[in-house]
């Protein structure tokens, strides 16, 4: 019960920060006030979308619980009156945005597994729930999505984390422990590989094809 | 009874309407005779889908009935053979398209309600039916969706009736009251906002972020 | 049983083909090794996702069966890695492709009319299964699905092989002799329209709305 009630509140945060990144992408595309809030939902909401479509966990959860629909239309709002703030908290953003990765790729990995997929399957879950919100913002903002561009940002972060939940509880290794690691390895590898500036390996040669 | 047969044919004109919409778009961007169909296809049906796979109503009504097929389909094709004609109908168009967006808002919001929703999440899936199926096709055609950029012609109204149904049918209202309001509310804002060109707040400030 | 096993097999050739595919056009738009892989499993699984999600078979069968997902990754791998050798294949990854979207189209076919869908609605799911992933693939890279622009190539044979599938099995004829017809009808088709260069009728006129 109470471990329900953490993950919950997690989720929302989660939802909160991925919320407030989509409203930031709509601010710089010059949308108005209702594009802003439906492009921070989108984004704040997305991933378990498709995530719960996905596994058949429907109605999905967003739309059976208000507080999901309340919290990233809150964020639309505040990104929209106060984006220049947003903005001089700068790095911050992206620690947020390392939080809420690491929240939602626990978070789908653990329904996943709820609803009787596998490990690996409840990685491709988890990692899903992780950065499908940001891919549908770039795709409706015009842009090729940053989770692929940037792979050692999103895409590798949220699958190992999504990947040490998956296996760490399908081997019924200590749930707090194994969320845990996940959290720190996905968190810490995000703001890691930004700060450093790591890069993934690039195709060799050009396109040929 | 015939109460849904009413609900059925305002859905099949929605449909046709919004598919009337997809095929002009496929025709500006030269695609060929069955692009035309499919993206026609996709504009009118997008909507519900997206509603029936988050709500669970699977298989999706589209899918259940051949005639929600059949008519974006007919309306792809005509679309193909007299876009010129439609062309000078000029702004019959945006009414007829203001019409069906009132017919889906309201039908989706009744569906999500029957499905056991809150009135708040039977409010975000009518907008979604309602708006759902042009923000694929402008996806598809490459750009951003005009419900994002124009939310005043498209996102607010159809909030607004879908609200307006959502909350009236939870508080047991008379039905045809509430329809009714609902869609006077949702197209006439609609049409003023196009022919009185009204705009929705932008952010202040350029996006520092 | 040894049916379904064939129809394995070839879904699960269908699914690598696809992913190369995509992993080809990931390494076109220079994106990084799990860039390459993300792609090319989207790509090659997404057809099948939005297929299960609208007729409602969840959790959707590429998260039922590891093999759904070891794969496309394998495939995005191999292209990462290969990519001048395909390229220097040329020709053939063309005949892979269309070996591919005969597989997948008699394959969605087929499960939506077990799921019991008319046999139209079964067709276009058919085609949904042939063309979801490419145009997936297509919008994630910021291109508008080669799917409608060259319907010649792709949606009319696609959708020819999935109303013979649909149809014929509907009509209780032969099953092998149904979808023997259907393959060498879509494959053919999509082989033939590409070697002769055939196109389907553009709108005439330029677009007036």
């Amino acid at each position: 019960m109470e471990q329900t009630l953490t993950l919950l509140v997690l989720d929302l945060v989660g939802c909160f920060v991925f919320a407030l990144s989509g409203g930031l992408m709509a601010v710089r595309k010059e949308l108005d006030i209702f594009g802003v809030i439906v492009l921070a939902c989108v984004t704040g909401l997305g991933g378990g979308f498709l995530r719960d479509m996905a596994i058949g966990a429907t109605p999905v959860a967003a739309l059976s619980d208000w507080r999901y629909l309340v919290v990233p239309m809150t964020a639309g709002l505040l990104t929209f009156y106060f984006h220049p703030a947003l903005g001089r908290l700068g790095p911050m953003i992206n620690v947020f945005d390392a939080l809420g990765l690491g929240l939602f790729v626990i978070a789908g990995a653990v329904k996943a597994l709820d609803f009787g997929l596998s490990p690996l399957a409840a990685a491709v879950m988890g990692l899903a729930t992780g950065v499908g919100g940001g891919a549908i913002r770039d795709v409706l903002a015009g842009q090729v999505p940053v989770i692929l561009r940037r792979s050692v940002f999103y895409a590798i972060p949220a699958f190992a984390g999504a990947a040490i939940v998956a296996f760490g509880l399908f081997l019924a290794l200590p749930q707090s422990l194994v969320m845990a690691v996940a959290f720190v390895v996905c968190v810490g590898w995000r703001l890691l590989a930004m700060w450093r500036h790591w890069e993934a390996p690039l195709p060799r040669g050009s396109a040929s094809v």
